[in-house]
């Protein structure tokens, strides 16, 4: 049983975008041949194989390959696919992960665990995984985020040609632990303690001051992520998470906390992540992440099929609190409309943000601009490097420079439908 | 450098319960032993090895073991590990799935992946997967759960011991899709049209007929479960999320929908997901999933420690609507306090209850009560079994009986500390 399908035109509309059947009484239908709009003849086919044996723990089709990109030689940093995300969750799996040289998913048996926290406390403790678990938990969904996320000129990422490349030092999950402040309680810490020094077990001992004020205030001891433990890549078993702070003081691998009067100045703090300008000044302890967004689909790389609908996509957060609103623009800039935020808008977490567009066939440029509760609103590339008193063209031309980009991401669309970078234009 | 601990004593507090130094002067501690409450002398090991090669797609730790139990025989069914659960997100490798026999993981190319709306509409239509994927989408966090959940006494776990075997066949994920009504919309779906069938396309062509205001209210056509394309198991590439109905309704490798002027009167309607009381009464089309809450630690099968603090933890969840108290009893159901519910408390997901409780070493019984915001709040077994004309032993030594049990589960935890399931005294 066969029906005629119109000859498509072109996909100028939702209703014209889809496919059309010719007749109304296919209730009932065979599977048998139906013409495409192309003119090519399909069958419904029942595409399905015989079953696999059961899977304790299960896998991804094999269809699927959306991957993170890295370096080959260690397994840091790498990027996650945002290209391919959808809403606010980051599977575990596809998680980006930053480390220090020599760093990497270290095999951490949780029985061996421990957990100190000592310094200028009254009981220092050491907690065992299983006691750190019978304490009160909290599970918070926030994102992380490196502070080298976007245009930071690192060898792995020469030609920024992906949203993967741009942006994908960012990912969004549930966190379960025990809040911070319950162990310096439970601890005693001082009232003369000012910071408290977090330190991993890598053997780079990777260390970050961080002040007591937000130690006592939503950090977490966290070991799951999405409902199961923190990966070996993540710091299994252990992490922190500091919601809203670049990525770096998320100290994975954690075995010590010490309360501390001052800050200790570490090799990560005084070098990898202090940030000066040409002109000598410069910034150190530059903790929380701006109001960022950016647009995951359509995106640099991709290939539009043909003028039409599209859904424009992409995320939104803001280490400073909650996204207010993400307006988009596809016009180069002269107008700006607010986009559909998904619901609910949680606080330091990624927001998915969507925007009804039709596209022409014309030339596009599509940019987001993400404005949080604080009244902050993303900047253009222009206006960010002016803050640090250089050009944009020396900005992206400079290698390791400053950390903290938060600027506007403009992605062009050629008449051909293709998707590029437009930064450097 | 080593310093003394004091002896353990009973862990009757949170703040005895950790591990105590004597002394505070720890600052620079280099890692060397340290005597345990125990007496054991411990080292604080850097307990890491050399890094893994890169991972485009992350694994979890080799010290993680936590997976599904299911037959042999099939994939199917498969309960989720609820006793190592956290939070609110269930991990797709580990959430349940319950399929008819013959039915699997399918791997479906989705390049050949059709879904069609035909039957009573305006204009049949046939969708590729790049089509749904252009059009408006939605994500929401929702649970899914089977409707033989809970004492439907299958061959497979006929002596449940654990959460996992009680409880297991739910999970909560958030999907990301387009709106049924979108489609039948676009389809011009009639309005004589009062139910739609959705068919699988599984060897058994699974079927499930839908009141057309469900189908236009939240159902969902779901092409990817926390950030990735839905797993095989699940559906892959396409499957239905009927929020808050009986897992079968949520219809996986979904190919088509067909408006219908009433239901179809399939075999899993007819047959399977039809309930009959013994005096020939019952229920079809008994779709929601009702009020329901289960205590995942402590849970039938751990083992507590000692006396002292614990965490009581739980998941509870509504197919009705949003869930509005948890109360926890410890002491057989005298008293019920109400438990702390994790924000955000999200419509048909599950919620993560919360509540601190110190056991004083004698045996106990532990329960949770969940009440949705319509007013419904779970029975007892004995409340539960009436409503079906039974009791409540009738009940337990009936074979694939009666579905959407929503009874009290009582854990009760023995003087030494053992966690048994206490539904059967």
């Amino acid at each position: 049983m066969r029906k005629r399908i119109e000859n498509g035109t072109e996909l100028t509309s939702r209703r014209k975008f889809v496919k059309r059947l010719g007749g109304t009484a296919l209730a009932g239908l065979a599977i048998g041949g139906i013409r495409t709009a192309g003119g090519r003849t399909e069958k419904l086919e029942a595409t399905a194989s015989p079953p696999k044996d059961p899977r304790a723990y299960g896998q991804r089709s094999r269809f699927v390959t959306s991957g993170r990109l890295g370096r080959s030689s260690t397994a840091f940093p790498s990027l996650s696919p945002l290209q391919d995300s959808e809403g606010i969750i980051t599977p575990a799996a596809l998680h980006f992960t930053v480390g220090v040289p020599g760093s990497g998913p270290w095999e951490i048996d949780p029985q061996k665990q421990r957990l100190m926290i000592h310094g200028m406390v009254g009981r220092p403790l050491i907690f065992t995984m299983d006691e750190l678990k019978r304490l009160p938990s909290v599970s918070r969904i926030h994102f992380l985020e490196c502070a080298g996320n976007s245009y930071l000129r690192l060898p792995f990422r020469q030609n920024p040609v992906t949203v993967q490349h741009t942006h994908g030092m960012t990912g969004c999950s549930e966190w379960t632990g025990v809040l911070l402040s319950v162990l310096l309680r439970e601890a005693g810490v001082q009232k003369a303690a000012s910071w408290v020094v977090a330190e991993g077990s890598d053997p780079d001992k990777h260390w970050r001051s961080i002040p007591v004020e937000k130690a006592m205030d939503d950090v977490l001891v966290a070991y799951a992520q999405n409902g199961e433990p923190v990966r070996p890549e993540q710091g299994y078993p252990l992490r922190l998470v500091v919601p809203g702070w670049e990525g770096n003081i998320n100290v994975k691998w954690l075995r010590r906390i010490k309360a501390v009067d001052q800050p200790y100045m570490t090799r990560q703090e005084t070098t990898k992540y202090a940030d000066v300008r040409p002109d000598g000044k410069g910034r150190w302890f530059n903790f929380e992440m701006a109001a960022k967004s950016v647009i995951t689909f359509p995106s640099g790389g991709q290939q539009l099929p043909g003028r039409g609908f599209y859904e424009i996509r992409g995320l939104a957060w803001s280490g400073r609190g909650t996204v207010r609103k993400v307006e988009v623009s596809t016009d180069g800039g002269r107008t700006w409309t607010d986009a559909e935020l998904q619901s609910p808008v949680l606080r330091i977490a990624h927001t998915r943000f969507r925007f009804a567009w039709k596209w022409d066939g014309q030339e596009a440029l599509l940019q987001s601009r993400c404005t949080d509760d604080l009244g902050d609103t993303q900047p253009t590339m222009d206006e960010f490097a002016k803050l640090w008193g250089v050009s944009k063209d020396y900005w992206l031309s400079t290698s390791n420079f400053i950390h903290h980009c938060n600027a506007i991401q403009p992605w062009k669309v050629t008449a051909d439908g293709r998707v590029r970078n437009a930064i450097f234009s």
